[in-house]
């Protein structure tokens, strides 16, 4: 039998949209987002898209008329009731009413705020001007969306079957994953993957696996819609982003060398418990720490993002180490370019000393790399950032140079403020 | 949206049927059938389920109530009128009205004999006795109906998205061989595999998927409702059913001596063309073709079913030359055991000394070897044969001794009359 009423409605739809939903986004995005809705509700922010892959022509592949409906369509988008009342009425991290009552309200009559769009040398320029709480809510379903379209650029030039195969593959290849996971004892791992996924319904799919397939091992998404469908945690704490619009907005380098602390001493206000956890490599983790005031230790964990991953965790053993704490109490999420050989290398020389955690990312909702012609599915490096604040430039140093973002001479300045000298480069893979 | 009408549908059935069409079978039963209910109507035949592959104990696997309510269901088909108009109106083999009206008035009026069940030694015995066009066209629904029911015995252990990855695991296997097949210049191929398929929709899927990938290297399948419904030919010509029951009706030696050729002789008044395939192996190749009467080597071809297929065709080349026929006219036909590297080799050999055509079985439609726990989904060898005829034993010798059938001083009697000698023994797969 055919569902006529299914089929009618699925082609009444004059674009496929991406993104049907404001709460399809990183649940960080959130958590960061009632915090400058109450600490910073005015700076004016200007998040830009920056593909790091220049071999990767967006603008040659994508249809400029079709990315704008996509856009445009986010802009339709309002939180609805069902969505409201999961912000609401849920249980994160243990806590309930984890959203203010006035950041809902907000965010109920939230529509997502203009964008600007431009082609330029084959890559398209993709910004987002305006009060910071808005503005950063466009990150995620901004390179959702970039994503999602090369994809199906790439995908309209197979037939039916090729297409079936490819999932065939692209699932049997996650599967094999999760097998290995599997064997990893007290294994804790989260969905990270929302920026960088394939697809919506790819990213729906792997999450559905994971619970499968590593049971209580899996302790989450970042993704709100599905953590809401699939009745799973919503995972996440915070991003570069607070330390990076905190210290443009500093007036001195006094202001500056402590604006990354006083991001947290607002967090600290807000959050305890699994919220509790710093991410320290800005502006280079090793001097953050060594300058972090004494509350900081207390705190439940640490984000390792950049740079290589076991010395910075083995900074952050010896930091809680100095500061009298015991690391064996302590949280080590690791978030950065993981695929399963790391994992397993990670845990297997963290467990037991620390807590250990996995935020899992690109190869876990986008690994298509080597199933189709050209490699044209890889995962590629697309970004989207808050470039300036109030007009003033922002800065990212982290543990790998490679990683670097800003004017020439603030990253010289930041540099010398934070006591950044010599880093090893990391190839970025993703 | 879901489709409520569609899920009541699926419920209200008591049972899930494997066989929901009389012409989910070979094409081949059929047009035997039409040659046998013209030729010997009233004789009277036993088939016989036999299961070669001892360590599966399809008794212990199978419920015999659920294997009781399949074979139930088959009893209750009957021929649809959209079938009926498809074999009455269709070209087969470029002829039109290949089912003459009598035989297609008695089809559609056909139900299924009884069967008879037993358990024995972990074991089904599954007889069916009557008269033979009736009987016959049990063996692929009795063949189909076991082999699925052992995969869903299999499946029922395994979680959802097991499954969702089995057959991911599954699609691409196959998807691999179609590639490689692709780069094989002028293939021919069809589906033989109704009959050890691992379920019926998995040989839907792989059909479909040889249409998409193979393009006219894909000849057509054996399953004549698979063929209706995809729109490809129906493929397929005659079986050792038939000069096995023959040659047991014989009175003498003499008469034995004969009766494959009365087959054959039977066959030739009734079609041409792609129809006239010798199946020559029966009791022995080698001899088969040396006391063959001259019309035979103007037949279409050879289809080679069991020994050294390399040897086979060579066997019947030279036959084609000694008889001054040009073999590059005649077409060779391999069915026996194939798998891709086979596919290639024997192509590569034999592709421009001959017509080269394949009849890929198991392998095509059953192949999920290594992809469960104790490779528990790996096809075996299950037949369903015709082991009396007017209360004598049928005997069959074929190429291979391991393939031999028939009580004892029944096949050294055969042997002796047939001049069949020492045979080299050759491992049988499935």
């Amino acid at each position: 039998m055919v569902d006529i009423a299914t089929r009618v409605y699925n082609h009444k739809w004059k674009i496929d949209p991406i993104i049907r939903s404001l709460i399809d986004t990183d649940f960080y995005k959130l958590l960061m987002c009632q915090s400058v809705f109450r600490n910073k509700p005015d700076t004016i922010v200007r998040f830009s898209l920056i593909n790091r892959t220049k071999s990767i022509r967006l603008a040659d592949l994508i249809d400029e008329g079709e990315l704008r409906e996509q856009l445009d369509h986010i802009r339709t988008l309002r939180l609805s009731r069902g969505e409201s009342t999961f912000l609401r009425g849920n249980t994160f991290y243990g806590k309930r009413q984890m959203f203010r009552p006035d950041f809902m309200e907000w965010l109920e009559r939230l529509q997502m705020p203009p964008y600007h769009l431009e082609k330029r040398d084959g890559q398209y320029e993709l910004t987002f001007e305006g009060k910071w709480p808005e503005v950063m809510l466009w990150e995620i379903p901004a390179l959702a969306v970039l994503m999602e379209m090369r994809s199906r650029a790439v995908l309209a030039r197979l037939g039916r079957f090729e297409l079936q195969v490819l999932y065939a593959r692209a699932m049997t290849k996650l599967w094999e994953k999760i097998e290995r996971l599997r064997r990893i004892e007290r294994l804790k791992i989260a969905d990270f993957g929302t920026r960088r996924r394939h697809s919506f319904l790819w990213q729906d799919w792997c999450v559905q696996a994971m619970i499968e397939g590593l049971g209580d091992s899996f302790t989450g998404t970042s993704n709100c819609l599905i953590a809401m469908r699939r009745e799973v945690e919503a995972i996440g704490t915070n991003a570069h982003e607070l330390p990076m619009v905190y210290s443009a907005l500093a007036e001195t380098d006094a202001d500056l060398a402590r604006a990354p602390y006083q991001v947290l001493a607002d967090w600290h206000e807000e959050h305890d418990g699994n919220l509790r956890i710093i991410l320290p490599d800005t502006y280079g983790t090793e001097g953050f720490l060594k300058r972090a005031p004494d509350w900081l230790s207390t705190w439940t964990g640490i984000r390792i993002d950049s740079g290589d991953p076991v010395q910075g965790a083995e900074t952050a053993i010896r930091w809680w180490q100095d500061r009298g704490e015991d690391p064996k109490k302590k949280l080590v999420i690791f978030s950065d370019g993981l695929d399963v050989e790391k994992i397993e290398e990670l845990h297997r020389r963290f467990f037991g000393r620390v807590k250990v955690s996995f935020g899992w990312g690109t190869m876990f909702t986008n690994d298509f790399r080597g199933l189709v012609a050209d490699d044209a599915l890889a995962p590629f490096s697309l970004v989207c950032k808050a470039v300036s604040a109030n007009g003033r430039p922002t800065v990212k140093l982290s543990d790998n140079p490679l990683k670097a973002m800003g004017p020439a001479d603030e990253i010289a300045r930041y540099k010398r403020v934070f006591g950044v000298g010599e880093q090893t480069p990391y190839q970025v893979v993703v």
